[in-house]
């Protein structure tokens, strides 16, 4: 065991704040990682105040942060995967059961098993697993993943959490080349969600709420965008979308968006929007459309997402912040206002 | 054009009644069928009520049916599937454009260009196409189905629209062996979902608010019947359905069947409720399940329906009835007391 320095909340309403915590000695498959940069997803802020309380509680001090990226320092005698020197990240998973179907198919995401990198009972050593808001993490090497080389590694970290949810999806629907793809939301999930329906081949649309919103969306590689709150240029796209990724997390017409849909043509959700959702049964049945949901995705296909995103040159839009500024990005967070997404840099933890 | 007996409704609130209509000579293309039994279908109601006035207003005098099986007694020169003497059926629709991309996919039940056997504009005769409640019917033979000549005809009638309502979407979702299948209400399209569920080989579980229909769900085909009112039963069969058929048109609570699937499993409406439904998206979310909703289906695959059915010797459970009785047997629709599907001996119209 050693201790690391990380950045704590105490409770519900206290602000992160420097601290010291134990990590374990790399075991044999363990990997130990020098984290670089941990990006900020909106269950950090939701686990740090204890919002989620009645499915997950919160077990204080907590370290939140499940999008690292980092540098491996050391490697148990068993790790094959990993040399010290390598980049190396991880998401929210950091151990799995490893023989349920799931974990079998891979989709250790729905693992009932599974231990998240934040906040989860800690088989090593007690308490609860402590995340990437910190110097250093240790993680058996199945759940560790490989960086490509030629990317920025600030605007790499959110790829780990709001990367492969974007990119689960669009993959798991199919061939998308040529296909009309639609991307509600241009948040730190919908911006991701852009950059991977452009490089499938798709034909992309960002509906948005926000006419300011326009010029960036067409950076981003959106072909046309739509303001969702003109009922006309909506209907100019009835019945043309072949999937639609819904990425808000609000509560929203979603049956504004199924009769976007073409025949037989699917609506992803990967935000949860608290209240039920509304959904007109006639709208699915005239076109056979479906509505589904998606969850991060498994560790292979994480890889896989790296991968492409090396092949592809595709990062997050990150604002990089040092770790003292973190309480300051949540407020922020909580207004909307970054372009897309946080990543700490932790260089910044050595000045603590 | 010739006349021919039939039973129409003069206005939303008239009983049928006996009435004369003109049918066309079959031209070229045409079969002219003698029909023999018509299946009695809740939207043979609504439309005769209009009752969907918003979507699919009623034209008056309405001839409902689109249930219909018979005999061949005429074709066109051109017509080489049929010939007289040979079984016959038809479905929902007699007609589409033949070249729209869901005509081209053989989905004929999405062309925007589709008529339907009854209240559709009439592209010969002018004013609307009259359905099956009639002693004849003359039908373009692209929209005409072979009929298996070992099944009991008046049982055949309903497959053209609750059977292949409940065959296309099993038969979509993929194979069904060894998979666990629910169905949701028995009545008449779920009494068939039953049926086909059976014969796929899936381990069949029907879910029913009545007790009482129990031993006729296990007579059907049923593995095992849960009363959805039992929260215990639910919980019980928690996150371990592949597939669920839900055939309830009335409100219901979605998400309790919603929670029943396993991972990636799905759930299709085949009823249409007038309210939305509530889903919660974190349901979808967890288990990366779907919702989907299906239409009738395309000619090809309500063909290949009836040929599974004459492999399987599957016909629906009817009650027979002379044309005399079928304002009775409205009546009793509304009430579901009927086990399952009414199904109208055409002779009964030769009195007339």
């Amino acid at each position: 065991m050693f201790n690391a320095k990380a950045y704590s909340a105490a409770s519900a309403t206290s602000p992160l704040a420097s601290t010291t915590i134990p990590r374990r000695d790399a075991t044999e498959h363990d990997v130990q990682i020098e984290i670089l940069f941990c990006g900020i997803c909106h269950s950090d802020l939701h686990s740090v105040r204890n919002e989620w309380s009645n499915i997950m509680p919160t077990v204080y001090p907590i370290v939140p942060g499940h999008e690292i990226v980092g540098r491996v320092t050391k490697v148990g005698s068993g790790v094959t995967k990993f040399k010290p020197g390598d980049l190396a990240s991880v998401g929210c998973l950091v151990d799995s059961d490893h023989t349920c179907p799931n974990c079998q198919d891979g989709l250790e995401q729905f693992c009932p098993n599974q231990t998240f990198t934040f906040n989860s009972p800690d088989k090593h050593l007690g308490g609860v697993t402590y995340g990437g808001y910190s110097e250093s993490i240790v993680v058996d090497e199945a759940f560790v993943l490989s960086v490509p080389s030629n990317l920025n590694l600030a605007g790499v970290a959110p790829l780990l959490c709001a990367g492969i949810t974007t990119y689960s999806p669009m993959r798991r629907w199919g061939n998308l080349k040529g296909k009309k793809v639609g991307v509600v939301g241009l948040g730190g999930l919908g911006h991701m969600g852009v950059k991977f329906a452009r490089a499938f081949g798709a034909h992309v649309v960002v509906f948005t709420t926000s006419p300011g919103k326009k010029e960036d969306a067409l950076r981003l590689g959106a072909h046309e965008v739509v303001i969702s709150r003109n009922p006309d240029e909506m209907q100019q796209h009835a019945a043309s979308f072949n999937f639609i990724l819904d990425t808000i997390s609000a509560d929203h017409d979603i049956n504004a968006y199924i009769n976007l849909l073409a025949r037989d043509g699917n609506l992803t959700l990967v935000g949860a929007p608290e209240k039920p959702l509304a959904v007109s049964a006639f709208s699915l049945l005239s076109g056979r459309r479906s509505i589904s949901g998606s969850l991060i995705g498994g560790i292979a296909e994480t890889q896989e997402m790296l991968d492409f995103c090396g092949k592809h040159d595709i990062t997050a839009d990150v604002e990089v912040i040092p770790i003292q500024k973190v309480n300051e990005a949540y407020e922020r967070l909580v207004k909307a206002d970054v372009k897309y997404r946080f990543s700490i840099d932790m260089a910044s933890l050595k000045t603590e």
